[in-house]
């Protein structure tokens, strides 16, 4: 059996459409480090897609990038910056927020299903001595949607939570490295995720959901998009044959194509949990977007192994696996039939 | 007449073996951040082209990213870099080097031919309080090649500046957004212009001479490049699709591709400035890469606009040529027949 | 009855004898930024007193920049600081080691009694994916000794705790802003409870504990040293007539009059928790330093108020109480005497 | 004979009546952190000082300090400080408003008499490529006041200077670490020289001029101040017992005994350049403050040392000498004499 790819979404490759935009942009010459129509398109289309008429859009190469350059964008230096005790940019980008945003320092807060909760936001707030320079004065909410540990915030959720930061002067980010995910398991606008539920700007993934070196800030306002034109530039994330960044971009979000490859990751993924489910595997979370954390003893993981699955052991008796635009039925199937072998 | 582009290399579009390199690894999965096989190679590649066993390479995606990463490693952030006065380090990138190197600052030093010359670096260097934490200490020499105002140093030069800086303790480091000009232009081999020479570190442009997005920093010393793991990182510059940056550079450097494309460019400016040369105009620089700088009346320089010419007025009665790897002998032959109607 | 000042020790004045050497030092003419005869004398003194042949001391002007420097010094960009949920540095100094650290973060370590225990610092180190550049590397234990809460840590504590850091490459500090109260406490020499216990660095506090302005890093090794050198200057922490800093330095090391006055505090703070326990006022910390918190009602924390009692209220029903080395042992009586009032 | 003091005002001591208002402030107990009633009166003082009712002082405890915090208040991450090329911020603070001001750039302008001239000033800006993120956008303008080559600005120089800042955005910075000898030599008010000429923060210097280690930002807008108060606490620059800086700066300032003290120090040059202009010592600078910077051959220099003078060799055949409060009538007298035998 040839292997399965359960690791990450980021393991898996160009979808076709995304390289055939880059192909097809590549005529004729172009002013570089954006001055070029296609990244003008772009921008309308972002605008379309986020039904926002004033939305700005910087590409960039890395969810990194976007996520610490946003926030850094949003955060003063003496901020800080919420996120759940789970979260991507607290634990796995070495810092990258701090370093970018001058020394901002970031903070968690709890909450469960991986998500932070009203009550944990408001109780974190509270504690706060404000005004008072010893202390970080937190200055942005950062949401990650879908978590880290693929659950995902509802429209509700996400107002209410931008609610209760906004009410103290905080800005809002979504870290949307899955977003796509999120929004096709919701089912919801993308507008209605995101500023209409009063989120400033967003991390748009798009390389893990199919694109080739692309992911883009969203900003829905005009002061921090001020300043990403200049924090961009010398954080090195101004690309100078942009239109191949903006083109991979157009080719995502047209058509809802974004959301048609993340629907079908979170399909596999809902395939794939309904067979394990009924196999009697035991779920650390409930997999709603394209990612699934599940007990399995190691004996069985080493069988699955063996089998040709791949996935990612997350500590003693949990496995990481995840689904993407490329995973198929029939590897679903594979899948479940390995499973059902290890497990007996 | 269709437009000729002659503002800049980065208009340039993809090389074909680019971008059919992007599309051959574009099949299975494979691990993101650099854990892959291709990057393997890649390093495998460098270590061959530049005959350098040790030789590390970080691919990264802007030439701003190339140099201000490598010099935050090389430099103190008590230290200084010095170029020369007119290096693209010092004025067009936006102060990345101080931002990215913890506030290291950056010092102009002179020279003929917009090159550092050796008694100028010699009288920096003497005026210097070393070990007085009032004054910015040294710390990196950062050599254009070729330089923004398309000149070249020789070998020799390289050599001979490069002794001089180590003498003083300072690392060498080679800005090559446009290094395989140089090499193209000298005939030299890669390990001859950079390690052999005394340098410890280069931006390796790729983008400008036909690569899609795709610079690297490739370090010959242990030290920088154990913390490039991490500066990289967390400055967002390492792609989680890592393997299609690394396809374009190893197809960028294999079979001596970049130096042939590079000897392209070259070799067109050398058929514009010989042209240009018996039509009577000017040059500031000596064009001996890709680029040139020539005295234009204005009112000529609007005559070659409405002609179709696309090139940048740098200043009252100067212009900017730069000619890239798509650039055509007939382009050059229409250029020079527009040149010589304006001229009359 | 006049206030009795319990809110801090650094509500206190200076010490007749500190005050004392600065106008004694207040003769003739000398170099500025520390190239002055009694800078030399206090590097003098602290090898004296820490029995350490190649101590270096740095005078600065604050507790924050005595932690966030040395911890710069001893911690890569990329690093994380561990210390205690409670610690100083993770929660009251504005973030100033991450701004100072370009961008290192803070992470809390548990442990009772407000100590990091030696079962959370190895969970926590277990955890790490050393070499990752996803995470922040940790690089540093810093130990703040007395705690924040009050609490001090034994030297075998610290041996303990400093061992396990050192197997896994971390440097050790201790915030050291009550530290003479914490050798008072312990009746160990300043050897014992640093170097020799495994502590590379120190943030030698004594304007709490009677200096006019004067806080000190001392380091034990000489890569730290070599690098704060210009740390300090370039952070504003380098005084030019440093001479001052340097002589409040000497006159409070100089025949243990720190310990003497830390141990007169320590010893007011035991004579009012003696009293209160005998009131039966419940404590949170164990007050074997110069710190209370105690749970008291709000209503009988008003009285207190209003009886000219000054301290802090923390929280609900919480109140925290200093004394220093001005507090005298009338003032207890009558706290306690107002306390009795309260209570009853 | 005794030696004569002319290296630097640093090297002096503590003017008796700062000495004095330390002492005098050392009775009771007050808050922390500068929330005591001695720096409200600091406000008070500097407001009335200054003419300014909505003036902001934050105490601080060095020059550098001072310069590089008020510029990281004033000037954006991305942007750029202009001072004249011989400026103290540029060559001799080891790079801190660059660090601190997360990566903002200095350049230097040119002009004679060792002050920016409108017309380079002009010529700068006219350069720039205002809103093009390549490029650092120049955003204060710093003046040195008395320049650190002892020349001085007039009010009208500095209107002018600033107006032309203002025109294309900048903020206008002073360094004032001199501004008292400067303010004595024109005769004007600290108003005038400052925020009715246009300047929006300064650095007041204290120290060189008599107090103990005390100096200060003074800013007449609010939104700068606002971002000092997080910015010097997390610098490490807002002391504990903080009433003891703003009790010196009180005395420092308070009936006009900064101007009195400097005017002293202007006198004394002026007896100084006076001899020496007689016997025909040749000036590099117009020693119109409290520095002289005059052509002596190093031989006639070894022979002035041996007489016991005290100063600095700025490089072959230049010497520098600077006055201070300190300087006595006899002292020059004095010096005068070992220069008349030195020179025969």
């Amino acid at each position: 059996m040839a292997d399965i790819e359960l690791r990450s979404d980021n393991a898996a490759g160009v979808a076709p459409h995304v390289l055939e935009a880059v192909a097809a942009a590549n005529h004729g010459s172009a002013l570089a480090y954006g001055d070029d129509p296609v990244t003008a398109d772009l921008e309308a289309t972002v605008r379309r897609v986020f039904e926002h008429p004033g939305a700005r859009v910087f590409p960039v190469t890395s969810g990194t990038a976007a996520n610490a350059l946003a926030l850094s964008a949003l955060c003063p230096p003496w901020g800080s910056v919420l996120s759940h005790e789970t979260a991507h940019i607290l634990n796995s980008e070495g810092g990258a927020t701090s370093m970018l945003g001058a020394g901002a320092v970031m903070r968690g807060v709890g909450g469960d299903d991986f998500k932070i909760s009203p009550g944990a936001l408001v109780a974190t707030l509270d504690s706060v001595r404000w005004g008072d320079p010893h202390h970080s004065q937190p200055s942005v909410l950062s949401l990650t949607q879908a978590t880290d540990m693929g659950t995902i915030y509802s429209v509700a959720e996400v107002a209410e939570l931008a609610s209760i930061a906004r009410d103290r002067n905080l800005r809002v980010h979504l870290d949307g490295a899955r977003v796509a995910n999120a929004i096709a398991a919701l089912g919801c606008s993308p507008a209605d995720l995101t500023w209409r539920a009063g989120v400033d700007a967003l991390s748009l993934g798009a390389t893990k959901n199919g694109a080739l070196s692309a992911e883009a800030i969203v900003v829905f306002d005009e002061a921090p998009a001020a300043e990403l034109v200049y924090r961009t530039k010398r954080a090195g994330h101004v690309t100078s044959k942009m239109r191949f960044q903006s083109a991979q971009l157009i080719a995502y979000l047209s058509d809802d194509r974004w959301l048609h490859t993340a629907a079908h990751a979170n399909a596999r993924m809902a395939q794939l949990a309904a067979g394990l489910a009924s196999l009697g595997v035991v779920f650390v979370n409930r997999p709603v977007a394209n990612m699934l954390f599940a007990e399995v003893d190691d004996a069985v993981a080493t069988k699955l192994e063996s089998a040709g699955l791949l996935f990612y052991r997350i500590g003693p008796g949990v496995i990481r696996m995840v689904t993407s635009w490329q995973t198929t039925p029939d590897e679903i199937d594979a899948a479940l039939a390995a499973f059902a072998d290890a497990l007996t």
